[in-house]
């Protein structure tokens, strides 16, 4: 196997193939050819083949990828072959969807503690994990060990909060707040932003040719706006 | 300007700059090298040269972009100068966030109906929306003349609420449920996968050469398992 780094892309595709591959597995399917993985979940088959030859042989002309073995081989990829422990930052609505996340509850992937500024919520209690007051960041993220801090606070909150990140020396964040963090290169930060998925999402709708007044160039007209 | 289609990766740096920008011309600065652009917001120069000259000339060798001018363009390629529609399927947590977000409040984004499936939850209020009957969806989503729609809804009724937006129409779909839906060329699926998030998050940490127990190569081992 290389070791060497690869894309975020690679890994979010790593993600898709493991999801896919567990499905198999669980309709207790032993191997897959990549045409047909490519069939079943809408993937291309060329870029499997690529993705998966990146990491080794794991296909036999023919026959297929092993379920079993190329599964958990992505999941040592992956890192996921150990457990991990998140804090969340913000027990609003978005924090605590996250605690409750029914897709976490059988991963690698532990809440072990829950922050917030609000005095009415410090203290209670979100899917068993009591909300902690985001002052002792610090020290409670220390004692229970935090691997990855997860940001839900909103915007305006978010600088402070990613600072203290830092200092707790948390290498790994999740950021669902609309604001650019910066992190060096010992940190990993990766954010998913609903107002840049909308805006994805607006971008496909003007250009499709079903919308023609919309697809057109933009003019100079809104120069004068400002 | 050139009217391709621009790749998902690009429409989220230009969802990026765009909120760059706003903030320089929320500080009252009018021009900005991509020098200084980069440096700012720890982006990549080069990069930002690149994409924006894809769309035309928008910079001045030694005086750098309009900021005005260049934001209001990028909100043209985007479609951001006409609203959105937004249905919400899941009432949960998650769901209940994305009706409350705030960086939604100022935005061409706008939430007009919430569904779920629960006796309980129908009829009540988030957020000022009623909650509506997923059964409905199809007239409701026609009657508010719906986008975009939200899925918020956990995994296992994820297709069958997939099944029911293409049903109605609805040609753009921001996907929170850990699943893979297969769009047609016709539709956009934009996913936001807390899941494909972290897995990507622990990828890095187990790459990281401070953990270097962890970044040897996977072994055999694992095969025994099943």
């Amino acid at each position: 196997m290389k070791s060497e780094k690869i894309s975020q892309l690679t890994t979010n595709r790593l993600s898709i193939y493991l999801r896919c591959l567990k499905e198999l597995a669980g309709e207790g399917q032993t191997s897959v050819s990549s045409d047909s993985l490519a069939d079943r979940f809408h993937l291309n088959s060329a870029q499997i083949r690529k993705d998966l030859a990146y990491f080794g042989e794991f296909g036999i002309r023919g026959v297929g990828y092993d379920i079993a073995l190329l599964r958990d081989h992505i999941i040592k990829i992956l890192g996921l072959d150990r457990s991990y422990n998140l804090a969340i930052i913000g027990a609003g609505r978005l924090g605590s969807a996250v605690v409750d996340y029914e897709a976490l509850r059988l991963s690698s992937f532990h809440v072990k503690a829950l922050f917030d500024v609000d005095p009415k919520k410090i203290g209670k209690k979100v899917g068993g994990i009591v909300i902690s007051d985001l002052k002792n960041f610090q020290s409670v993220a220390k004692k229970v060990n935090i691997d990855i801090a997860v940001i839900a606070v909103p915007a305006h909150a978010t600088p402070d909060v990613f600072e203290k990140i830092k200092k707790a020396g948390i290498k790994a964040v999740l950021n669902f707040a609309p604001v650019r963090l910066n992190a060096d290169d010992e940190m990993r930060v990766r954010s998913l932003d609903v107002t840049s998925g909308l805006e994805n999402l607006s971008y496909f709708l003007t250009e499709r040719p079903q919308t023609g007044e919309r697809s057109k160039p933009a003019g100079k007209a809104r120069r004068s706006k400002e």
